[in-house]
């Protein structure tokens, strides 16, 4: 009985510790506005001119997935789902195969790609979740933030302060109230859900008024998506350019293809998912055609992190929630024809933090000066080949709490905090090491090795980079900027 | 607050009921010896004839590795670990794609490996520890075993009753005192550990006495090993033919490498222990040839389960103590020259429980009568590339409690009980799903796609054959036969 007692107290023990530093850390993301960068991004904004649509000024389509992993699409190697359309703008455009999802869950990597910044930055490191949610009282109770804070400035903001049409279609995950919403941050249209399928009440939008009360059929979630975005581009004229932010929720769980679909794929449910998928982003190169978009338009496909339970992560380690390669890297194509050259493949690492200030160098608009933007301008390596610098890439954990790796464009320094992981599955209480390793991510991609042993200088290197970052996140996490 | 106390007695019900659930059925693990199956093994041991060396009668060499991945050796693709020797045998033998370790931890698939019994059949479905290890006072208290039951009869048993000169060398893991240690279950010879390299005390025995005494400088361990096979080969002669198993204790952790290799192989210090360990089968194999032996010898090269932190689990999901495919799918290379096709592969699905019965039918010894052998001969496949009737394959849990899966020649039927994961990392509480999938095997060796919806009809006759073999377990888990 000695050593039941012993494990008990042990296991309760940990239990109490970790919600201690639980309570704690969510504590500490308590990162409101503030009025002086709400200034700020006010006076930004109102400075940006309005811009023609010419061939300098496209047309910009950004369309995320939700949960997509690296091996789901035929263009980065799937033999079981057939993605045609999506294949096709691999043919027409660039595919990179070492991009990363700016976080390895959701909301984070959302608030990160939209306003080019690593996801504690945002004060949205954390996933949120709707109201009425026991999370959300959690989160209320030790001060974190449930959505954005409106000072944070999106790519649709500027886009549409510098005289785009915007519209969104599909999942925000930002905030599931006013000041939060899309219409909030630069969106003139939305339609969709303001979170994941699998949170309840699961209702459809249309700007601020609930048009698909809960609980939404959503066999037939793709369907009214597609009818959107094909409606959003028939809209659209030819003097004015448009951004059009397609999140769709699918392949998120509870997975539900449509009708015709069903059965279809090789892959089952999930290749149906992803296979109807497919099928709305056909629909929507066809109306882009059909209204002589397609050439002057920008179009991005990428995934907001790795695959959940299911899907493909291709030859990586892990999946969502983990700051393995298989959490963040994801597919990534950018089509936009006689710019980008059509069927290359780059192997720059690149991540979604870069959108924003790509999109911004592409137009020639500034970037806001009193916030750090941690994202850079990939035009080189999208439009000329050109060579991107070589700069670290961060890992954050899925709180965002704390840093988790730094890459350059070889080594992947990994060190994962305070790991440990009780599995009632088969009643054992595990210790996982948690690093530091290094991995030579060029010949190892699935992180299976620490050569730490061989290239100590590579280590010491990325060390530095990573203690520096983390320094810096602790003084300045919001990465404000002095006058 | 009332959340924080919510929240406290949740996690508290867990602890409480996951030890409760850990006792109850560690406590189902008392499977001790039976007199009546004790003197069927002395029956029938006595009746098996002393075979000569001949042509028929080959030298048998099993080289287990411990926690080696399926991508770890060139052979199966490794691009950063170098294995001449280890290819060799892949060169001159018969590569096959779809082995399973019988169990995805030590003991258990140990165990099964060399009684031809489904890890719980052997008494030892689950891990044993060291004398002095809590676990081990845990085990006892509880009732569970703690080594190997004397009734169960193996491979090296059979053989030196067939009048084989048996030596082992290496880590034993199936109990650290008598009557279960490698003597006491047939070996003539043994030189080793018994059990994993990371339990204290880590001593080298020669027989049942300590040679290197604790704590070894493990970076000796790799020379001491192959002098010891080396030295065994040459004691052989060409009269009575012999049983080498050779049970290397790395790339288990903690790693070392040899002085020589230090620093020297593109994956780090786990490629440096596995290039020292293919060095030594190198010279095992070299003794092999100067003795005019090799080419009366049958050699196995495999390992006891899936890579654990470090190591590469090839094309397949998970590691290590899962019933993912890359807990149990490992490498396994078969030589024999002249009877075994050179340079071929084959992707029939084999499991080491097969090795027992295959080793007896080759030499035409009868199997036991009073108890299942769950493995089936191979040599249709390993001889004459003829095809092996379909047949069931099951997936334990690594404490043996559960069944987990099954699979037939190209469908898996996964269902893990009671998953449920508390993760410290990111002080997150995991439930996660537990099934039944179905994955297609043929398209999907990563299991990311639950094909249920596609093949009901397979999806039921599998879960009709996984309700059986549970049932079964439960009423005659040891598998004794009637009289």
């Amino acid at each position: 009985m000695q050593f039941l007692i012993r494990l008990f107290g042990i296991l309760l023990a940990i239990t109490v510790l970790g919600i201690t530093i639980a309570i704690v850390k969510i504590a500490s993301y308590n990162q409101s506005e503030d009025s002086v960068h709400l200034a700020a991004k006010q006076n930004y904004l109102e400075s940006l001119e309005k811009l023609p649509k010419t061939a300098e000024h496209p047309n910009i389509v950004v369309i995320l997935l939700d949960d997509l992993g690296y091996g789901d699409v035929g263009a980065y190697g799937s033999q079981s789902i057939r993605t045609p359309h999506i294949d096709s703008l691999a043919a027409g455009g660039m595919r990179f195969s070492h991009y990363y999802s700016p976080s390895s869950v959701c909301s984070p990597s959302r608030a990160a790609m939209m306003t080019g910044r690593y996801p504690p930055r945002t004060g949205l490191g954390h996933v949120v979740f709707p109201e009425e949610h026991f999370m959300t009282s959690l989160q209320k109770l030790t001060d974190a933030n449930t959505a954005i804070p409106t000072d944070e400035i999106m790519l649709s903001e500027v886009l549409r302060a510098a005289g785009y049409n915007t519209g969104m279609v599909g999942k925000w995950h930002m905030g599931d109230s006013e000041p939060s919403l899309p219409n909030n941050f630069g969106f003139d249209h939305y339609y969709g859900a303001l979170y994941s399928n699998d949170m309840k009440p699961f209702a459809l939008y249309r700007d601020e008024k609930i048009e698909e009360p809960a609980e939404l059929d959503q066999t037939r979630l793709n369907a009214l998506y597609t009818r959107e975005v094909v409606d959003f581009v028939e809209r659209q004229n030819s003097e004015t350019p448009f951004f059009l932010y397609y999140a769709h929720n699918f392949p998120h769980v509870p997975l539900f293809s449509s009708a015709e679909q069903a059965g279809k794929s090789d892959a089952g449910l999930y290749g149906d998912v992803v296979e109807d998928v497919d099928h709305s982003i056909g629909a929507l190169l066809q109306a882009l055609e059909r209204k002589g978009f397609i050439d002057n338009t920008l179009i991005i496909f990428t995934s907001d992190n790795g695959p959940w339970f299911q899907g493909n992560p291709g030859f990586t380690r892990g999946r969502k929630t983990q700051t393995w390669e298989g959490g963040q890297r994801v597919p990534f194509i950018a089509q936009w024809p006689n710019n980008i050259p059509a069927g290359t493949e780059n192997s720059t690492p690149i991540s979604g933090i870069d959108l924003l200030p790509t999109v911004l160098a592409l137009l020639d608009l500034p970037l806001p000066a009193d916030r750090v933007i941690d994202g850079v301008n990939i035009s080189g390596p999208l439009m000329s080949e050109e060579p991107l610098d070589e700069r670290p890439l961060y890992y954050f954990s899925r709180t965002g709490e704390d840093l988790h790796a730094v890459r350059d464009n070889r080594f992947k320094y990994h060190r994962q905090r305070g790991v440990m992981a009780i599995e009632f599955n088969d009643n054992i209480i595990s210790l996982l090491p948690k690093g530091p390793w290094l991995f030579d991510l060029s010949l190892d991609p699935q992180e299976s090795y620490d050569v730490s042993n061989r290239y100590p200088e590579a280590k010491d290197h990325l060390r530095q980079q990573f203690e520096e970052k983390s320094q810096e996140m602790e003084v300045n996490q919001r990465g404000w900027l002095p006058n």
